[in-house]
């Protein structure tokens, strides 16, 4: 095993732990209560699918992987805050999206040889990359593995 | 710039950047704020503080770093849920062990030359670790960096 397979399977594992945490949790809880803020105030755990959804979707282009397939959703959830008005898709439909985006995503994951999660990512240019070496593709699941764990911290208040 | 370096900066970048997210939380609540739930019923914030005071004390031994500094901790923050009955350290001692802490874990951390993170924690064996690479010291630090993202998600619920 190289340094590089080794690295990227230290990233990955934690990237699927996470997802699993997050689906854990998800399944755990109805419809009825994503509908309600995960504290007083604050955003709607169906708001947190959502968000998660787009931010992940987003992933797709960086990764040199196709195009947005939920460009709407980053309207509603990432550029938008939450709120009770907010006209969002069902619970169900969102729920929907996830299991298969997750599935999709896998399927392109797994196609990547390990070296391949160390080249750069489409957000920097050959000369920052250069300089830079970080700013590579593995890093971007690397993120993404921290911002799914600090909302599935707060997914689980709703338990 | 090898393959090691690069993972090791990548790795930890994310843990100084989440070490510093979580302290700019920290450093924006009140001591009467951190004695608040984050949500109704759940833990409060300053329990979150003693939890990952005792979390990263714990890094110290599986990373051969010498042993725990505050054995005690562990019992209140890990083994204990908390409870507004709970008998904890001051909030002002907890801030002052935090900031102490992560200064000695950096002087530490900055000792290590790169390959050596690749190299075994010491709660795997030799056997284990001839078959199972990625249970590394650098796992360690991914570990907990999610760790410390998740209760982070949490703190800003204060805010």
């Amino acid at each position: 095993m190289s340094s590089a397979d080794i690295t990227v399977k230290m990233i990955f594992d934690r990237w699927y732990a996470s997802i699993n945490n997050w689906n854990n949790l998800l399944n755990d809880l109805s419809d009825e209560k994503l509908q309600m803020p995960i504290a007083a105030g604050k955003n709607r755990g169906v708001y947190l699918l959502g968000h998660l959804i787009a931010v992940h979707d987003a992933m797709l282009p960086l990764l040199d992987m196709g195009t947005l397939q939920y460009p709407a959703l980053a309207d509603t959830f990432i550029k938008s805050p939450d709120s009770q008005q907010l006209n969002i898709p069902a619970t169900t439909e969102l729920r929907n999206i996830w299991n298969k985006q997750c599935e999709m995503l896998k399927q392109n994951f797994d196609k990547v040889p390990s070296l391949d999660w160390l080249k750069k990512h489409t957000a920097v240019s050959d000369e920052e990359f250069a300089i830079e070496p970080h700013r590579n593709k593995l890093n971007i699941i690397l993120t993404r593995t921290t911002h799914l764990a600090y909302h599935t911290g707060q997914l689980v208040l709703l338990k």
